[in-house]
């Protein structure tokens, strides 16, 4: 990986920060480029992409807007595999002149670029672009969800979430302008990753018929995409335009051609991380007939409410299961616990209770 | 504190989980209680509350159901300020009559009685009746929010949440089976407690004639209540007949009595400490005029359509609101930030920076 734009005086510059944690804590080989060149931790600095004696996977591009063209070509030159420009500068701020010469360089190559105005990408254990220190940022373990989102902040804060509810990614995508790939591009690129199960986006809106092509493609996936979309009324249509650009459409339709093509949509950020967990536990259609053990009788009201209000049924058990489901528990929960679904184990029940009466209720 | 039924040889038994924690981390005098007496941890234990040569201003009882209603008498006799019984044994068992024994004598007397089959009180800094041991329980910080829970088991997660969340307890109240004191006797008492500012309630259902009451007193309480409901369903009421025996009825009838009377109904676990985070720092009404300030577009995004899509307006800023806003941030911001409602500070704003921001909205 090369990181362009590296700083010989103010070590806090993105690129160095960048570079810094990916040679100490990636398992990754990084070179350091400036076109000015010197030597920066004693190692080389090379004043071009292209004066780097090996072939770069990746070049990561956090120089000044105006340069950055420049530095695509000559990554597409010097046979680079793809470029994250985190540099902004660019449409958001009315540069659409520069996007469109990065742009239309990369095309022209076939070469794959993201962003730019963006934090790139996080993907454990090998590359983390994102131009926070890593003090600054929390990272949810290696795991089957891969998350596309266009705003770099909201990415930043679902791993956080991601972390907390132990849900592991496959792969984290900051598209910021998207300038050339875009969402469609990457749902189709997770539909065949091998180490992706669920596919998860932050939209916060599509240029012309983009939306429609997405949602053709999310219906054809073999795998639960979840989207979560802002945007929503009048106002966040308004604030997603002053922030990325792009036409946030009407939410209403967008809602329900997401649903009639399958595809969940998250109301909220906490249905966006129930969903992957639960999607990364399974990925098929279940029958939806629920069996609940709580140690709380609380717990237990509480999620039969949630089940039956989604119309997920909760078959009562025969008193021959529950005879059954006695015996799978320690003798001193059979005179407390109740064994109608919800069972109910109470507070004294330990680890190997769960497991014998979950492992009764496979078996139904 | 006298804590009755602690036990000479089994020290995971709840009365010693009780007393120990107690006497170890609260700042409360206990001292121990057991029919045969004896000596615990080189102190003396008592036969009975009244051979105590103090009197007590509150007794746990966590004896066998048999015996509580004498334990209670006792109480009585001796003068104890009032009991929380944590046994269980009583109706949730089939063992109405003794559960009505201990109810009679105790409101002959006039005398206050938590439980039974409940965690009792957590009142910091003094006592802690949960009998979980220390390790076993997260325990948020003193605050203005009183909790009140038909079950013990969601009490102890919410106290997580409230933990996690930074939000603090005034005093939190497991009723169990509330076979005296009920919601509606600490719905009164809260409403004058000095300490509280929030008030919340974990239902799961009323007996007959005691939700109207309930709803009547809590729309003339001065203070926020909150209700979290569970058996809102056939299946939750179900579920809530077998935990507490308690009627859960008519669901429909219930949220809109409630929202008529202005009771804050929270439709699930995150809506209540959401509600009690935010309504500890505003009491009163506020005019739902909001100001954004974020450092991620994105997160303004979704801030707008939350608040828009809850009929709260964001009124767009004035050119010249946007330029005095502007002037409160730091110059590396101001030509990357955006100063319309919401305030894109953008993810290089300091602490200083949401200061300033936040100092001008709020004299507009």
């Amino acid at each position: 990986m090369a990181v362009v734009g590296i700083s010989l005086t103010n070590d806090r510059h993105p690129a160095n920060v960048i570079y810094n944690k990916n040679n100490l804590r990636q398992q990754v080989e990084v070179f350091a480029v400036n076109g000015r060149g010197g030597v920066f931790q004693g190692e080389t600095v090379y004043p071009r992409v292209s004066d780097i004696p090996k072939k770069m996977d990746l070049a990561v591009v956090a120089t000044r807007a105006e340069s950055v063209p420049d530095v695509i070509a000559d990554c597409i030159e010097a046979g680079t595999g793809g470029a994250v420009v985190v540099s902004g500068g660019f449409a958001e701020s009315g540069r659409n002149d520069l996007q469109e010469k990065m742009v239309s360089v990369s095309r022209e190559a076939g070469f794959a670029l993201i962003g730019p105005n963006c934090l790139g990408v996080f993907s454990p254990p090998y590359v983390d672009t994102f131009f926070l220190p890593s003090e600054r940022i929390v990272r949810p373990q290696k795991g089957r969800v891969a998350i596309v989102s266009q705003s770099g902040g909201v990415l930043v804060d679902q791993m956080i979430k991601f972390s907390e509810e132990g849900v592991g990614l496959s792969l984290a995508v900051s598209i910021g302008n998207k300038a050339l790939v875009r969402e469609l591009d990457l749902l189709r690129y997770f539909s065949t990753d091998p180490e992706t199960g669920v596919i998860v986006f932050y939209l916060e809106g599509f240029g012309k018929n983009e939306g429609r092509e997405f949602v053709l493609s999310a219906a054809e996936c073999p795998k639960p995409v979840i989207v979560f979309k802002s945007g929503k009324t009048p106002g966040g249509t308004r604030a997603v335009s002053s922030h990325t650009a792009s036409m946030a459409g009407d939410y209403q339709v967008f809602s329900s051609v997401m649903s009639q093509h399958g595809v969940v949509e998250a109301r909220d950020e906490f249905e966006l991380i129930s969903f992957c967990e639960a999607l990364s536990c399974y990925e098929k259609p279940i029958e939806g007939r629920i069996g609940i053990i709580t140690g709380s009788g609380g717990h237990g009201a509480i999620a039969i409410d949630a089940c039956l209000s989604h119309n997920i049924s909760v078959p009562m058990l025969t008193e021959q299961d529950q005879v059954e489901i006695k015996k799978m528990v320690s003798p001193r929960l059979q005179h407390i616990a109740s064994f109608n679904n919800p069972i109910d184990l109470t507070g004294s029940a330990m680890d190997e209770d769960f497991v014998g009466a979950a492992r009764f209720l496979s078996t139904k």
